[in-house]
């Protein structure tokens, strides 16, 4: 039974570290850790865990870390770095959730600012990168980019690719659990807005990503939706040549051929997908050949966040990369 | 032209008294206050008034409002106290839109707590005060007692009455338009949330005016559904001897057989109301003669806000009252 | 291994009993019919099951039905009793998740029409009915009544009830997966939906299992509410006697003692029940002492079906009664 | 006063025509058709009318549209194609809001099928086509097109641009008011669907009104979000030159400098512009000035049917354009 603690264990995604291990087979949680909720129960905090954990929020004291076999942090990006260093020299492995370690530091300082305390990690999208299973420290992917590289490497390493347009909508659990004008009711209901328009900061992962596989010029738009969960990618492909449905699929299919959590769908939709760690795909090829719509869906709190982290530790600890993730969505 | 001030324009009520006023025909905004936006127009604030008007918050200075017919007072209960008795004495006709003018001097202070500028005023529900026409203070009522009390004062009125439930579910906006840990989408959408659930205030103006009409024990639970505006109320109206169909429908037809907006219809919604000053009416009697269940829908910012102050208004300025409020509902 | 079959799987309520097993450790789907989808992969039909089941549906054919141990039969009402007699001649144990076993043959008969084919059966509430544990038909109770009677069962045993007023709110799936005026988005969106106001079918089984504990007046009102899953039971409970909140939470505690699913909150939320099957429940007694609000939450079509049906078979099996069903709540 | 008829006044565009009629000072309805509720009042099928229209639905009768001014044909296309001629033969204006007259023939035989009352119209986007104001047969645009081309024709204008993707957004109104699949609440609530992903056939609108501006290549992708109301169009306008942020918005503000519902707002948002006839536009260039983001945002049935029609209406007839129209957004 692998022993795991998770740093910043009160947010979105911390909460759902800690639902999805409650009902995970080897793993069992030993510490959770919230500056705001120390010396609270977490079923005090949120009613919905009563009766099932007795677990109780602590300071960070990353002494008592030191006998847990892998460590999730769970905090904002400038936060990880203080303390990944020092569990990595204390040998534990670590999935970080932000966005730290998920870049290069001369990207990531572009980006983010400032890097004080750099590692190389490797970016923990296991579909993209089967070198999570030796690693020690994996850099948890964004949940757009989650979205977005799933729905467009195949083709972009095809070749065939010039451009790509991700117009990305979410819910609005992506940003995060405290009220704000953007979450507050009135604004959202009945409403989508977009935001950071032209300059989020995840694009500098897709860009990272999908250059691997080939030149391409990366475009990205993200909205918010009236949804608590999710995530549904439109990405607009135009392509240098054009190409057969038959060779697409040919694509996609040995892309994906040895992993646990790609599906194909005639239309990825929120509501398929939510609660699970799977990423639907499905796509349209447009009349002139010019342009192919890739539609993923994800819940970006479990596979774009805690989902996606527990399959990374599956791996990195010689596990099933299924192993207590094969759970069905919430239909309907 | 009626020429009139909002103090506290900038809440949701405030804003729907602008939206309100700008088509009403027979009135003009002179001035707005909001100690928050004092110095903005309201469209830099509001997008939604670009184009619609050049309106600016100010600060208070009642001494500016010396000139105009009318002022709306739309601040919280306590703060209307600090302008309302200046007003009056200056002239002006007050409509307020707080709690400060609704009760009793007694029970004020028994539910709210120190009133430190009591006047006498009329309770503006016009359906049931007609010397509302002569008024020149009115109290607005609370959203929840305008509908719950048109919902049974006819029943109260036959005698019949031993005790009402009032089970009301209320769109967010009526919370206000800061963000909060309800306003919270994820915490609000799919969800419907009891509050005060034995204690809320507005409890004393229904008995107020219901007992105004017969003795009767009055319940009151507030919930609110994940909508931006409405409040349906269920009254569980349980009685003392049972009553035909037709006795009740000719009490609620006598009843309101002289008002504007009341409509009587199968199945009051949300969404036949939504943007009206109408209250919307419909029952049915239980099977056994105990209970009659009567449903009413209101737009909870109109005619459990802002429409209903200009109803006021008109009708203490000598207008028609439904001068500038016959807009249709939006419908869907 | 249970082997277990589940007659009308393509609704709401059969997928989600087949969501729910394919996660049970000691149960095994063997057969799911559909008359309208017989032949096609439920994963064809509900994408969401893609990667998770190969299952297919079939006609109903009951000889195919003899090797199982239990049959779930999830068919309107009228049509389980075309086959719970033969299953249960064929010595097959029967969870009946229609309405035909869950009254006494002449209440049926009043409140639902003719029964061709009536046994008696337990009133699968196990947190009531302990004799669920060696029955061998059981009729799962309906989503309202589970929510309704666990609410204030407690109370009405103590013999201080006289009345009480359910004013229940219900997510859209218990209307099933037909489109319908009601579930049609814009009529149901931003807006609340009182139905059969005075007169619904489940109202039966409130008086049936709660005048098994003291007489009592029972007055239902059922809503439905923009949400997919989840019934918020506001139980407005009239007293004839006064009682301290002492005395309250200990009837509630002991009452439910030996219970798995009942949870004790300050505000019960349907995003705190939503995919589990707790029921959460809090009270608030009013100031007088006139009245218990009770309200209490559950999942429909968890523990207000599919789930407690399972938590049924657990009991009818030899199992724990929590055997598969101690999943979270998808908080957020 | 004009004298006006509505043919196909039942869904939720005529109806909306009704809605909006009613407030209009310059014009009367004399006429509503609707073949399902023909005999019956408006405010039977639709209680949100009570009390504020005695209108009834009849047959269609063309003999008794020969004394209007004005018809408004709200029917499917192939439909409208039956009364128009005949109308425009009797000497009627006409504001035909289906699709039958926005095409050229050729164009619409290849989008719609065949073409058998084919008439040249002016195509009813005021803001481009001047024209309107003499015109006798005006075709309204589609709701999407009508987002799309007031995004992004003052750009194409400018010659910069070689290719647009229109990502947009709907909210459900737009398909109509009979329940289906796609409306069904359990089926979008908490979702986001796309559909006739790469052949929409409004696509061919926006092709026809922005080529009159210069080539570009169009794509457009469509979506229906969680909301009754309201189209965010997102444009990703990619260029063929660097283009600063004063040129772009010069050329907006001369493009629409005689208009009069257009608004340039920082962030273009539904719930600002529902209920209203704006259509309010906003815009980003990216870092590398390869492409610019324009958003827009309307009333799908409003600046996107009625509204429009309406508007249109009032220049065919010497109206100021903004004649009963000048009404603010429902905000929140």
């Amino acid at each position: 039974m692998l022993q795991v603690g998770i740093i910043g264990a009160s947010g979105y995604i911390g909460v759902e570290l800690v639902r999805l291990l409650l009902i995970h087979p080897e793993a069992e949680i030993k510490l959770i850790t919230s500056r705001r909720f120390a010396g609270k129960k977490i079923s005090e905090v949120y009613p919905a865990f009563k009766g099932l954990s007795d677990l109780a929020f602590s300071d960070v004291n990353l002494q008592e870390f030191s006998k847990l076999d892998l460590v999730f942090t769970s905090v904002p990006h400038g936060k990880a770095m203080e303390y990944v260093p020092e569990l990595r020299e204390m040998g534990i492995k670590v999935v970080d959730l932000s966005a730290d370690y998920r870049l290069s530091k001369e990207v990531y300082e572009k980006v983010y600012g400032e890097h004080r305390g750099y590692l190389k990690a490797v970016y923990g999208l296991p579909e993209l990168h089967p070198e999570v299973r030796n690693a020690e420290l994996v850099a948890n992917p964004g949940c757009y980019p989650t979205g977005a590289i799933l729905a467009t490497a195949p083709l972009v390493k095809l070749g065939i690719v010039s451009e790509i347009i991700f117009d990305s909508k979410s819910g609005i659990s992506g940003a995060g659990n405290e009220p704000s004008e953007r979450s507050h009711y009135p604004n959202l209901a009945e409403n989508i807005l977009a935001y950071n328009i032209t300059r989020h900061r995840h694009r500098a992962e897709m860009v990272q990503e999908l250059e691997k596989f080939g030149k391409v010029k990366i475009h990205f738009t993200p909205h918010v939706i009236p949804s608590i969960r999710g995530i549904l990618t439109t990405a607009h492909v135009l392509l240098k040549e054009s190409i057969s449905e038959e060779e697409v699929r040919r694509a996609f299919k040995e892309f994906y051929k040895d992993t646990s959590f790609i599906r194909f769908v005639e239309l990825p939709k929120l509501n398929d997908v939510r609660g699970s760690n799977f990423c639907d795909i499905g796509w349209r090829i447009d009349e002139e050949n010019q342009r192919i719509v890739v539609l993923s869906a994800i819940d970006n709190l479990i596979k774009g966040g805690a989902g996606q982290a527990i399959q990374n530790m599956n791996l990195m600890c010689g596990l099933d990369e299924t192993t207590g993730l094969m759970f069905p969505p919430l239909h309907p």
